[in-house]
């Protein structure tokens, strides 16, 4: 595998993502080379980094001295041959999130007593395919659910979605909390839960697990804020009497921009040791994101090179229905040209294809100069992107290619 | 068909839509009926109304004395029965924005001549598609684009979609404006107008069309800023030697709440009357939303009635990937339940199935009392609904059909 051995350090760079000779690699291959083989857009994601990202979390939760397990939210990419690799690799299970999902992760090889299920506004239709799944790990974030599961499953080991009341996620943005002091759709609050409790008893469901989400993207400068609310949680778990395991669920935050630094991984577990250490429960955690955000680029090529007015526009193949987080979360965007010509940066806008006013993937970045029929890498497009697209205008068209490294 | 006949008035209320015996009925089929065949979530389209909404539009332009031409967006809605029923009425072609669209809608029956093209950031693969459509009416919205086609098909007619680098929308959202104060990427800016038409000159191209789109969902109120536009619009026609015909492209809005009032069609075509009348070219309009919102409905069903602390919330089994427009972009959502329940209007927050905070339908509104099972009809879901839906959390299925009046 070439490495990465650049003069020009950049935020993102790293051994598997970087400049070599001035073409951009990931996991060994020349991008612009996968990018003209492809003839389109295409994602591009290095499995050996989603098994190192695996690796690290499944250490970091060991340091802990607690019985763990780590769920993929698949949510955050669904590409079968991710999944796949994924199941091969026996780090995780994973965490569905509609019956679809379950059906789709069996599909890849995971057997029902892996999977994790909690969902919002779930119906009867949803739980009836449920009910075909006995090993399915269920969590219930509403008393409505808790009701018609026990309905139909009497017996059944189930957890409670909690919610603390507390929120946080990336840069403190309010899309991403999912609670907070104003009351949110998810979970089960202090004020119902004994209720729940009793619900689940009148049914028959034993209450094993306690189940909560707060918010996706937080990093180490917030986990303070993020062990307070596990403090809140694990309150919960002392006052249920049957359980065996805590689910902290996902949200582990990613750099976007230069001054983000990754998340304090034993910072991380030390919050959890402190919080659950004393109740010898088991730890799961459910992240998505953080496991395949950074892994995976989105590369489209250039069709268009102008000046318009007091601005130089950058137009490429693909637009925001192929991945919505920048214009729909106002998450950042790095651009990052898959060849390096000589010549100064310039600041370019970059436009894609859909006639609408919003598609445009980043304003007057600094980049080398590019021609039309280059190839530009958009990072950190692993998560969240070709999962949540759509084929608005009929521009939904893409492909998708899992890396291995490359000698 | 059974006439809506109500006590209550609802400011969204038409012949064709209201209650019927407490029923909701659309096209004089009761709501609740047909999402209980459908049995999951699902929209529905009055066949009739699309029609008349183009035979109005049809009128107005007629009042003109100019030739004129419709095409239907087809990027708010592209169910295929909905664009054959358009092809059948015979009262629009079609406006594409990617060579995807243009075949679709060959394969619904449209002719080349019927379909217009205008598009941004076009790549040379689809200009190879578009050149094997000779009568497609290709708008060029750059000097890059005007060159690559011209290398591909000298001698043909072109447009020239301009920028009059002056926009607007529906309630000043920036998000829905296509030309403004700020460079956008959309059009020929007049700095740049002699070398697009001495570029087309060079590649042998005819420049017959002008063709501009500067917002989406303008009412009556807006007319004399859009008039403004039309001005500078028309200067850019004057200095085109060979120009046919003027598209004055989409962006009609409809009322979205109460205190909107529909477009006055009279007062829209007297200005395209002042403005261009006296220069006799045909007048080409583009709407896709105006057409089609307001025809249909989704319905989803409650599956979850629940107090959570401070909020009631009606969970219901479809999110915000099946139709983004509240979320992603602002625009009001009008919930009304298929069936009118005797008792009091309480304020509910009806929350999605998609495992995100910002699913949230709407917050707080007074509906008549629901129960779980019941359905729900989110209003004004007939474009850039299921056109822009996701699979997002696999939670993507839906049903549509295309209603005809009911005896």
């Amino acid at each position: 595998m070439p490495t990465v051995n650049d003069s020009q350090a950049f935020w993102w760079q790293r051994p598997d993502l970087g400049y070599v000779n001035d073409e951009l690699h990931l996991a060994g291959h020349s991008l612009a080379a996968l990018a003209r083989a492809a003839g389109g857009p295409a994602f591009f994601y290095n499995a050996e980094r989603l098994r190192a990202k695996l690796g690290a979390l499944r250490d970091a939760l060991a340091s802990t001295g607690l019985r763990n397990r780590v769920f993929y939210a698949m949510k955050a990419n669904r590409f079968a041959p991710l999944l796949g690799f994924i199941r091969t690799t026996g780090l995780a299970g994973i965490d569905a999130c509609s019956p679809q999902e379950v059906q789709f992760a069996l599909g890849c090889g995971f057997d029902e007593e892996d999977i994790s299920f909690t969902a919002t506004s779930v119906s009867n239709a949803d739980l009836d395919i449920l009910a075909r799944h006995p090993g399915v790990l269920i969590n219930c974030d509403s008393l409505s659910t808790i009701r018609r599961l026990g309905e139909r499953c009497p017996g059944r080991d189930i957890g409670l979605r909690i919610n603390p009341g507390m929120g946080l996620g990336y840069g403190d943005n309010d899309k991403l909390k999912y609670a907070g002091a104003k009351t949110t759709k998810f979970g089960i609050y202090r004020e119902h839960f004994a209720e729940a409790l009793a619900t689940a008893r009148e049914h028959g469901l034993k209450v094993r697990r306690i189940h909560f989400h707060v918010g996706i993207g937080y990093l180490t400068g917030q986990l303070p804020e993020w062990e307070k609310i596990l403090e809140v949680c694990a309150g919960f778990v002392d006052d249920t009497p049957d359980v065996q395991s805590v689910n902290l669920g996902g949200g582990l935050g990613l750099p976007h921009v230069a001054t983000d630094k990754p998340l304090d991984l034993k910072a991380w577990s030390a919050v959890i040791k402190r919080r659950f250490g004393p109740r010898k429960v088991e730890v799961c955690v459910e992240p998505g994101d953080w496991i395949v955000k950074d892994s995976g680029v989105l590369v489209l090529q250039v069709n268009t090179v102008e000046r318009k007015r007091d601005t130089d526009f950058i137009g490429v193949d693909g637009g925001f229905n192929l991945a919505v987080e920048p214009t729909a979360y106002g998450l950042p965007c790095e651009p990052v040209p898959c060849v390096r010509r000589p010549g100064n940066t310039q600041a370019v806008t970059i436009a894609g294809n859909i006639n609408e006013a919003l598609d445009i993937w980043a304003r007057d970045v600094p980049l080398s100069p590019l021609r039309e029929d280059d190839y530009i890498a958009f990072l950190n497009a692993g998560g969240y992107a070709s999962a949540m697209s759509s084929n608005h205008c009929m521009r939904g068209q893409f492909q998708e290619r899992l890396l291995y490294p490359r000698d």
